[in-house]
């Protein structure tokens, strides 16, 4: 599966981390950076990770909360974004919301416990049935914008 | 403050606990509904309470896991909803990304958790400076849409 990655400075070391882990499982890794600890804003990597969304079937986003980034992308219809701070929310964030991006808060979620919810992100499928009719009124609905 | 409330039947049974906390608190609750646990779909509600965001400064929004409400509220640029699982989710999202909705998961977090968390989300005051310039770029992004 190719799978995009993007941080902020605040993210960047566990954004290494799972890269390394990802590619050594056979995934294509995607990088969109940051590509340091120096301070940057989560939002231009966002942006930059949405836009180059044909790049990837799967997004990892991660600040040092994972809210600011999980704000970011869920902004774009393409992009359904989890923040994922437990195996269930992981599960059921394929399971039954289809998402295609997951976001980390590096303070939050330790090396270990991030890996082994990419894992389950990576390997779980979508439910599909009622579950979709609920994904599509998400961008069906009224006052967008 | 105003405090709007919106939940599917996954989440009805928390919403209506958080909103008698919230009217005991001092505070002006606005019910979207759902009024009852029959199946209902999550984006319906995050809809009517994005439409009616004139008549709240902040917003609660729960489903089963708290994914599908945070990522269908992040569609409507006014929002900025934080999925929230432990407190210093709930302060980080008041102090660095200015949120103005927070999103609970009942099945994963029980009304004590939710209440301390909402508490501290309502109390938190945003920390501006370079994080504001951060929130704005949310919406300055390329590609929106």
């Amino acid at each position: 599966m190719r799978v995009g990655f993007a941080s902020d400075h605040a993210g960047y070391e566990l954004k290494e981390r799972l890269m390394a882990w990802a590619e050594g499982q056979g995934h294509v890794v995607v990088d969109f950076g940051t590509d340091g600890t120096e301070s940057v804003d989560y939002p231009d990597f966002a942006h930059r990770a949405a836009a180059g969304k044909d790049s990837w079937e799967r997004l990892v986003l991660i600040c040092g909360s994972g809210i600011g980034m999980s704000i970011a992308a869920n902004r774009y219809v393409g992009i359904r974004c989890a923040l994922v701070t437990c195996g269930e929310h992981a599960r059921l964030s394929r399971e039954h919301n289809n998402a295609n991006a997951i976001a980390f808060g590096q303070k939050l979620t330790n090396f270990a416990r991030a890996q082994s919810f990419l894992r389950l992100f990576l390997m779980t499928e979508f439910d599909g049935g009622r579950h979709q009719a609920r994904v599509d009124k998400i961008d069906g609905g009224i006052g967008l914008g």
